[in-house]
C-alpha cells in the first residue's frame, strides 16, 4: 500500500469515527470557545494585577492608559468567549439577543469586582512573603512563586464559576494546574492571604470551603472520600471545610464533605483525615515506625 | 581579565570538555532528531483524534480535507523523525535506504491503526465523564482535562515503543509528564475506559499491565520495587498489573513486577501495596492513628 | 452603565490599589529585570552545555563559534538582568558605576565555572543513565528527562545564589518547577552524580546539603520541620543533609535542619524521617497494614 | 511639563480630532475588515494555485487534502472578510441575514471560479517563460517574478471588484503594489498569457481593457488623462484599451478611455500616446536628439 | 580543505575587514539605534493616527486607553531609539546626562505636535478621496493608498529631522520607501491636502518646498540638477519649490533649487523642467512625433 | 449547492489542473528550494557584512563568534538549498552524491570570496555617502540605503549565477526588488564604488558590464534593444557596457548589447540611448520644448 493510499484510509476511519459521535460530528468550528483566547484572558488578567512585573516594558510608567487599555482587551475576549460557550452549550435555536444581553450583565459584574480581586491578591502576596523564610521579598513571590499564578487565576476562574459560564473556568484552572502542578477547582471558596507553599500535588476539590490566613504545602489533597456515585454526585458537597488560621503541611490527605478542619489548627504532613477535626487542635500523624533493616553492606 | 577573554577562556573550557565526551563531541547536528518537530508531531494528532477544539477555527466544517492535511503532515514529521532517530542509533555505516524502508513500514504500520486509537481515546473521555462529578461536559474533559493530553500522547508513544523507535516515544511522553505532571512510560500496556483525575504526580513504569476501566487519582505510583540493578534491570517486568475495573485513589503506591491488583478492586488512598491483591478486594490503609497534640494556645 | 463605564470604575479601582501599595506603585518599569530574559538565558545554557540538543540544527558542526556566540548571549542577558536585580534592590540612590563593577565580578567569576558545571551535568547525565534501567541511553537522558532540566537550572541558578543575585535565582528555578515539577531551591547544596527519577514534587529546601551519588524519586521532599517562624528563620539550616550514595524512594519526607542521612543508606518508598539516620542504613517505613474490607460486591 | 502630561495632552488632542470626524470617531473595530486575514488570504490562493512553491513543505505530496484544507481556509476568511466589509458599508440599520445571505452567494460565484483562474495563472507563467530570454525556466517564474504575485491577486481581486465588495479587491491590489511596484487596478480586464518584466512602476488603470497576449515592461502607465473631474469621473471609461498581441516597452505612457492600441502593434520605449493606434503598427518615439556637449574635462 | 577551514578562513578574513574599517570595528551593539525598535514605532504611530485600520481588533471601542497605551509605547522607543542615536554620534566622552536632557525635550516637542499632524493627514486623506475617481470611500484611502503610509511616516520623520536627530529620520522614511516606491526625504517641507496617486517611482528631494493642495502621480522626480559636487552640496537648496494647487502628471521631472512651479499650475505627464514656471500655467511637453513604422507584418 | 460541495468541486478543477500540468503534477514538496530559507541566508548575509547593524543586539561586542556562527548557519543553508536545486533541475535519476560533491565545491569557491565581497560593500558604501550630499553619514547608508541592500544581494547572488545554481540567484535578487524597486540581474557584472541613488524603477539586465565608480539613479534602465526572440535570445549579450566612472541620471534609458557608454561620461535625466556614446562625454537629451499653454484660468 503507497503512503498516499496510507493516509486516505486513515482519513476514512477518522471521518467513520467523527460521523459516529456527537462530540466530534458536529459542526464544531465557530462555535466551541479558544483555549488560546482563554489563555491569552488569562495573561492579560497577570498584567492587569501585577502591572509591569509580566512586560517586556515598553511603557515607562504604569498609567491608566496601561490598565485601561489591558482591561479593554480583557473585556471584549471574556464577552466574546463566554458568548460562544453559552451558545455551544444552548444549541442552535436559542435566541442569540438574549443570550448577548446576559453575557453582557456576567462581564459587567465580573469587572465590578476587578480591583478588589486585586487587593484579595496583593494579601495573597503577603501571605506568601511572611510565611516562606526562603522569600527574599515580595517581588520575588509576585515574580515566581507558583501559587501567585494558581490563585489569581482561580480567583477570577471562579468569578466565571459563579456564573455559571461552561468550559471557560476549568480551562483556566487547568491551564494553572499545568503551569505549577496546583490543581484548586474553580468552584472552591477561598479566603484571604491564601498560601501554597512549593505545591506541585495540591488539590483542592469543587466544594472546598478556605477561610482566611490558611497555608498549604505541595502535595495536600482536599478532595472527596468517593467518586463511585460519578456524575450523579454533581453538585453535592464532597470536600471539605477549612477554617481560619489553619496550616496544613505536606503530603496531607483530608477527604470527604462532612470534615471540617477546626480553625487555628496545624496538620503535620502525611496525615491521612477523614473526619473532622475541632479548632486549636494540633495534629501529626503517628507516622509508622521506621523499620532500620540493619547495614546496608549486609545486604 | 576582560569581558572577552572571560568568555574566550569559557569557550575553550567547553570545547576541553565536548572533545572528551562523545555525547558532545560527534557531528550532533544533522543527525540527533528534532525535540521541536516532535512536540509539533504531537500537536497534530491532537488535532486529528479533536478536530476543531485545539484550533484557531478558520475553516467552517471539520473536513476530510482537515483530516487529511493533518494526517499528511504528521506522517512526514513521523518518517523524518523515525528516520533520524534509527539512523542516528545505527551511526555512520549504516545503509539508509535499508533503514527508509523499515521506517515506511513503521509508519504504515501506526497510520493503520489511529482511527482505533481515536476510538479508545474517545472511550477515555467517556470514562473521565462519567467518573468525576466535577465534569460538567465530556466537551470540557477533551477539552482541559490533563489526563486526556496525557493518554492521547502515551497511546502514539506506545506504538513507537512498541516498533523500537529510539528516542521519540520518550521524548513525547516527557513532554506531556511536563505538562501535566503525568508519568507515562510509553512501554506501559493500558486497556480501554482509562481515566486519571487530577493526576499530578501519577508514574506508571515501563512493564506496567492496566486493563479496562481504571480509575487513578493523582499522586499514584505503579512502580518497580527497587532499581539498584539499574541497566541489568532492563526489559524485566518491574512493574504491576492492574487488572479491569479497578479504581486506586490518591497517592497509593503500588510495586512490583509480581504484584497484580485483582480485577474490580478498590484501594484507598495513601495505600502502598507490595503484594498481590486478590480480585473484588476492597483495601484502605489502616491509617496511622492521628496524635491530637493538644490545643494550639498551649504550644 | 455602559462598557466603556464598567471599564473606567475598573482602571479607577487599579489606580486606586495601585496608589495605595508600595509594590505596584512604584515605577517599576525601567527597573524589574525581565522573566523573559531569564528563561531566554536558561535556553542559551542548556544549548552551550548540550550542543546540538536542543537547536534547530541548520550549523553542521558544533564549533567554537556555536559555543562562543551563545555564550556571549548569555553574558549579555546574565549582565543585563543582573545589573537590573541589584539597582532595583538598591534603590534610586545608588551609585550605579559601583554596581555595574561588581555585577561585572560576579559575570566574570559564574562564567570561569561554566565548562566545570557542565563537566558536572555530564556526571548527572551519567547517573540518570546508569540508575534507570528505563533509559535506553545518554541521548535520551539529555533529551528529555525532567531531572536534567532542573539541575541544569540548579547548577547556574546556584551560583547566582551564591552571589546573592536578588530575584534571578529563583525565577530560574521556578521555571524549572513549572516544567518538571521539581523544586530545587537555588540555595541547596547538591554534589556529583545526582539523579532524580521522574521527579514530580520533588521539594529541596534552600539549605539542603546533598553529597555524591545520591538518587531520589518522585514526590520526595527535603523540607522545614516548621515555617512558622516565618522570615525569622530566615538564613537558618531548616533543611536536611543528605550524605554521598543515599537513595530515597517515592514519595518519602525528610524534615528539619539537624536530620542528617547518613552515607550509603537506602530509604524506601512513602517514609517521614525528622531525625538523623546512620551510615549503611536500610529504611523502610513499617507500612500501615492494609485492611482487606472484604469483597467489593458485598458494597 | 512631565511625561506623563506630555502623553495625557496628545492623548486629549487625538481624542478631540476622533471626536470630530466620522472616519475616526465610528465604532470601527468589530466592523472594519482586517487588512492581516486578507493578506492572509492572499497567500492561501497563492499555495492554493501553485501547490508546494510557497510552502514550508513538510507534506510529502500535493493531494486534495491540501488543496482542499487551504481552499476551506480561504472561504471562511473570503466569507467573514466580504461579510464585514458589506456591514460596514451599509451601516447599522441593515439586515445582517440578507447581507450574509448575498456574501454566501457571492463566494460561491468566486469559488466555482478558481479553476479557471488557476489555468489563467499557468498560461500567464507560460508568457513569462517565453518572452524572457533571462527566465532560465518556468519554475523560476513562478517562484520570484514579481508579475506572477501581481497577476495572481489581481485575477482574484477583479473577481471581488466585480462583486462591488468594498475595501477589499484595493486592499489586495496595493498589497501586491507594495511587494512588485506593480499597480493593478482590480477593476481592469485583462486576457490571457499577460506578462510584465520587471514590472517597477507599472500603473493600470480601473477601466483598463488588456487583450490577450498583451506584454508590458516597467514603468508602462495605462492611465487617464486627467483626474480634474475627480469623484464626477467615477464609472467613467478613463483608462485605453490594449487589444490582443501588443507588446509595450519601458516607461512609456498610454493614456485616455478613447485610446485603443490595435492589435499586433509593438510600442517602443518611452512612447507617450493619447490617441489611438491602428492595429498591426510598430511605433517608437522620435526620441530627442542627443546633445552631445563635448568632452567632460572640459566642463 | 575541510567545511570547517572554510568558515575559519572566511571568518578571518572578516575580522581582518572589521579590524580595518572603522564602520565595523567600534563597539556597535550597545550604541546604533535598532531599525526593528524604528519600525516599530512607525506601526505605533499609524495605530494612533488612524484607530482600527490597522489592528486584529479585539478592544471594542477607540477609547483613550487604546490611544495613551500606544502614545506611552511611542514616547518610551522615541526617547531610547533617539538617545541612543545621538549618543552614538556624539562618540563616548559626552556628558549623557546632557544628552538625555536635550532628548527628553526634543520628545516633548514632537508629541506635542502629534494631535496637529493627525489632523494634517486627515486632510491628505480627504485630498486622496476627492482626486481620485477610483477611490471608492475615504477607508479605502487609509486603509490601502501607498501614499498615505508614505506622508504619514513622512510627517512624523520630518519632525525628527527638524529636531536633528541623527539616523532615525532616514530609517523611516525608507521604510516607507520600500513598502511604497515613494521616496520622500524628510527634510522636505510639505503642506496640507497633499496627495501622490500610484506613486511608484516618486522623488522629492531633501530641500525640496511644496505648497498646499498638491497632485503628484507615478514616477515625478523633484530633484536636484546634479549631485556632482557630493557632500559640499550639504544643506544647499538643490530641490525646487511646488506652489499651492499644483498638479503634476506621470514621470515629470522637476529639478533645481532654484526652480519654482508657480501656484495653480498643471503639468502634463512626462515634462521635464529644469527653470521655474509662472502661476496659472499649464504646461506640456511637446511629445516627440511618433514615427509609426509601418505595419507589423512588414518586419 | 452546499458550501462544502463548493469546496469539493473547486478541489476537483484544481486536482484537474495540477494532473495536467507538469509544473503542478509532480512531486514538488522535498525538491524545490524554499523561498523562505533562501531569503532568511540573505538576513544573514547582511548580518556577516555589517555586523551590529541588522541585529537586536544582545551581544556586546563584534567577535569572531558571532561572525563565524552566522557564517555557518549560512553555509548550511546554501549547501542545503543549492543542492535542491540542482537535485530538482537534474531530475530523479541523478546519482546524488556526484551533486553533493559539486555543491560542496561551490559552497567553499564562494565562501572563500566573502570576505572580497566584504570589502567590495564598503566600498559601495563610501561611494554612497561621498555621492549623495542628502547622506548623513556612513552609518545612515547602511542603516537605510536600498542601494545597499539591493547591492549586497546582487553581489551575493553573482557568485551562485558564476556557478550556473539554478532558481536561487533570481530569488535572491527578486527580494531584493520587492524591498527597493532596483532590479539587478545576478548575471549582470558591476565593478567597484557602485552607487544608486533612490532606486526605484532601476533595471539592470542580465548581460550588463559595469565598470567601477559608476552612479545611477532613479528609473534608469540597462536593457535589451527588443526580446522578441524569447528564449532564442538567452545567454546573447543584449545589454549595455558602462565604462568606468559614468554619472546617469534618473530615468535614461540605455538599450542593447552593443551599446557602450565610454568611461567618464554623464548623462543626464531621461535620455534615451540606443548606440554607443564615447568616453568623456557629456549628454543630455533635448527636452522637448514645453507647450505653455496659457493660464489655467482661461481653461
Amino acid at each position: 500500500m503507497s503512503q498516499i493510499d496510507t493516509i486516505k484510509n486513515a482519513v476514512e476511519g477518522i471521518m467513520d469515527n467523527c460521523n459516529n459521535n456527537d462530540l466530534l460530528s458536529k459542526k464544531r468550528k465557530g462555535n466551541l470557545p479558544s483555549r488560546n483566547e482563554i489563555i491569552h484572558l488569562i495573561k492579560l488578567f497577570r498584567k492587569i494585577f501585577f502591572p509591569g512585573y509580566f512586560d517586556d516594558a515598553r511603557t515607562s510608567i504604569c498609567t491608566e492608559y496601561y490598565i485601561g487599555e489591558n482591561l479593554a482587551k480583557a473585556y471584549s475576549i471574556m464577552y466574546t468567549q463566554t458568548l460562544l460557550a453559552f451558545m455551544y452549550e444552548a444549541g442552535e435555536n436559542t435566541d442569540e439577543a438574549v443570550v448577548e444581553k446576559q453575557v453582557e450583565e456576567i462581564c459587567k459584574r465580573i469587572f465590578k469586582k476587578i480591583p478588589y480581586i486585586q487587593q484579595m491578591l496583593m494579601k495573597d502576596v503577603e501571605a506568601g512573603f511572611v510565611g516562606d523564610p526562603a522569600a527574599k521579598s515580595k517581588e520575588e513571590v509576585i515574580f515566581s512563586y507558583p501559587c501567585l499564578l494558581a490563585i489569581s487565576v482561580y480567583r477570577i476562574a471562579h468569578e466565571l464559576y459563579v456564573e455559571n459560564v461552561p468550559f471557560i473556568p476549568r480551562i483556566m484552572t487547568e491551564y494553572a494546574h499545568s503551569k505549577t502542578g496546583i490543581d484548586i477547582n474553580s468552584g472552591a471558596t477561598i479566603g484571604e492571604y491564601f498560601f501554597i507553599d512549593h505545591g506541585t500535588g495540591v488539590v483542592i476539590g469543587e466544594t472546598t470551603t478556605i477561610g482566611n490566613n490558611v497555608k498549604l504545602y505541595q502535595g495536600v489533597t482536599l478532595g472527596a472520600l468517593s467518586t463511585k456515585g460519578g456524575q450523579s454526585l454533581a453538585n453535592v458537597k464532597r470536600h471539605p471545610t477549612i477554617e481560619d488560621n489553619v496550616t496544613i503541611y505536606a503530603n496531607s490527605t483530608i477527604l470527604g464533605g462532612q470534615t471540617t478542619i477546626g480553625h487555628d489548627s496545624v496538620l503535620a504532613g502525611n496525615t491521612f483525615i477523614t473526619e473532622s477535626i475541632p479548632p486549636f487542635t494540633k495534629v501529626s500523624a503517628k507516622t509508622p515506625e521506621l523499620r532500620l533493616k540493619g547495614k546496608m553492606s549486609e545486604q
